[in-house]
């Protein structure tokens, strides 16, 4: 089979593959009919993950049909269309029951970075009963693509974990595709002001058309003053940072208001610098997380019933075979102006 | 009336200063019966608190016997004894109805900050209703000046914003009096493990006494290993920090468990290094907070009821006329071994 395989920083080809086949009781092989790029790939990519190994199969997103299955596997049978979680929870150890399928003791965020991913014509997933959910008849399956991990992602890291509600005060700092996806699922909580920052005017503008509110350029001088101004002076309730570099965290220190949050969803490869000189006394919380997929579930019924609409959010359509060139586009997104990008085997 | 003043950086005496009087509807002029010092009376005095300026009583915990009330005051009269909360609070506010009286708009921490404070005869206490307690009769008013401060503040910004329940295991970074405090109010909540961590052998053996379930010095070769390893090797649900300095706050960053809580209860002067390149996926919580007393009256009836005793933090006494003294032995609690003074005037 065909599968866009990492080979060591900076290097990736698409390759002729062996097929995948069920090696465990509670394993599904899965037909990949769409998946995607994401921006943890890119961070692959560049050496920053090492975890992910020379040889491995590439990409944690995708919808497919069920190939085949192990014997414990009671949930799906081969036919069935699939929503492949980017988290594989084995559903039973201590974390799993804690909701925590993250630190799943034996899955977690292992796809397309401890085994071989979703950016081939077919894919392993180890726990297959917890790990995919079946594909509501007549759903776009490109839009589902988008259910595996960024919605999640901007849900439960950004908008769960910043307690965003009814007439709260939000600001999201950066508009790329995750940061995007929090503004998208923190409309499902209607508070009051949603703001978007970011150095991008085109991706600001993108914001105003998903919902935001007010959108403010960080390199604008006064930038984190006039987010406190928009918040009778003191700041806003959720403060979501998408970036993952020590200067979008700092300015979420500036522009959270005591009481408040600081929701951390950006991926970041380096020390931050945090004010306790100024933040000990704020009552304020910051939370990290990789995403559960824990909401799986319910983002699934929010877009199928059009509560959601992360179509936008699609820029890009690619074949398997173009992949090298989905990502040079994907890697190139302030030229090129992509978002996500589908690709179909 | 005697006060104790600070006069800035390093400096203050024992004063003869004005009574005070109501000056607002909502006032209380109380008679002070007990007070204490707290480490942010020596922050003062080393000049880190800028709020703080020379001429200013110090001192913002105390048990005292109401002198007069303003004409506003409904819920005391001259002769109750109260117990006189660190924080002031309108309980009128946004933060105070959201019980964050920590910000209220127009109270906080004031008292022998902004405002004068307890260390004297008299003091005048606004928003009374809201920042007095009724004393129960046949209470140990030493005991009840714990409650103050530092006994909430230990509580709230440890134990309940580390989430402390039972089965769980806590590590409380600094056995000094705060720490002591979180410690002893923890058990409130019947946690598997209380890790007492600190680099003084005394106060380990202290903390022993008053519950710790496992001590550990933090000078030790692998501390935080040896944390871990008592907690199944991943680390604790609960990091209390209750030091200030950026090495404690790491210590914390070190034994958290993925899925678990630091709750910052320590005065920081500096900035720390947070180390998001490994705890962005490792969905964890950090909390800041100044105490909001909004635990006090749960914690008073959990000290007359002798479900906790903080009698055993109370190690010298003082009368007013010695309160320089006091500072002086509270300050080398190194060699002194002191916890908490109490001082009657």
């Amino acid at each position: 089979m065909k599968a866009l395989v990492y080979n060591g920083p900076g290097q990736m080809a698409l390759e002729d593959r062996a097929m995948p086949v069920v090696r465990d009781a509670g394993d599904a092989v899965v037909r990949i009919v769409k998946t995607t790029i994401c921006g943890t790939d890119l961070h692959i990519l560049k050496g920053d993950v090492p975890s992910c190994t020379p040889g491995r199969i590439l990409g944690h997103e995708g919808v497919g049909e069920i190939d085949s299955v192990g014997a414990g596997v009671t949930s799906f049978k081969p036919g069935d269309r699939v929503l492949i979680s980017c988290i594989s929870a084995c559903g039973r150890c201590d974390y799993c029951r804690r909701n925590i399928y993250s630190h799943c003791r034996t899955g977690g965020w292992t796809l397309g970075n401890e085994i071989d991913g979703t950016q081939a014509e077919f894919v392993r997933i180890p726990h297959a009963d917890t790990s995919l959910y079946p594909v509501p008849s007549g759903a776009d399956e490109d839009v589902l693509v988008l259910l595996s991990d960024i919605l999640p992602t901007g849900f439960e890291c950004g908008v769960l974990n910043g307690k965003v509600s009814p007439g709260s005060t939000v600001a999201i700092v950066g508009a790329g595709p995750v940061g995007l996806a929090a503004l998208l699922t923190a409309q499902l909580y209607s508070p009051a002001r949603l703001i978007m920052i970011d150095l991008d005017d085109n991706r600001l503008a993108i914001a105003r058309q998903f919902g935001a509110t007010d959108t403010i350029n960080a390199a604008d001088a006064g930038a984190a003053e006039r987010v406190r101004a928009l918040c009778d002076g003191m700041g806003v309730d959720t403060a979501i940072e998408a970036v993952g570099v020590p200067s979008t965290f700092l300015f979420c220190q500036d522009v959270v208001a005591p009481g408040g949050v600081i929701a951390n969803v950006g991926v970041h490869g380096a020390k931050v610098d945090l004010h306790l000189e100024r933040l000990w006394s704020r009552n304020i919380a910051i939370t990290t997380r990789l995403v559960d997929t824990v909401s799986t579930p319910m983002l699934l019924k929010s877009v199928c019933t059009h509560r959601i609409d992360p179509a936008r959010l699609i820029t890009h359509r690619f074949k398997l075979d173009e992949i090298v060139a989905a990502y040079d586009t994907f890697g190139h997104a302030a030229t090129t102006r992509a978002l996500k990008v589908i690709i179909t085997p």
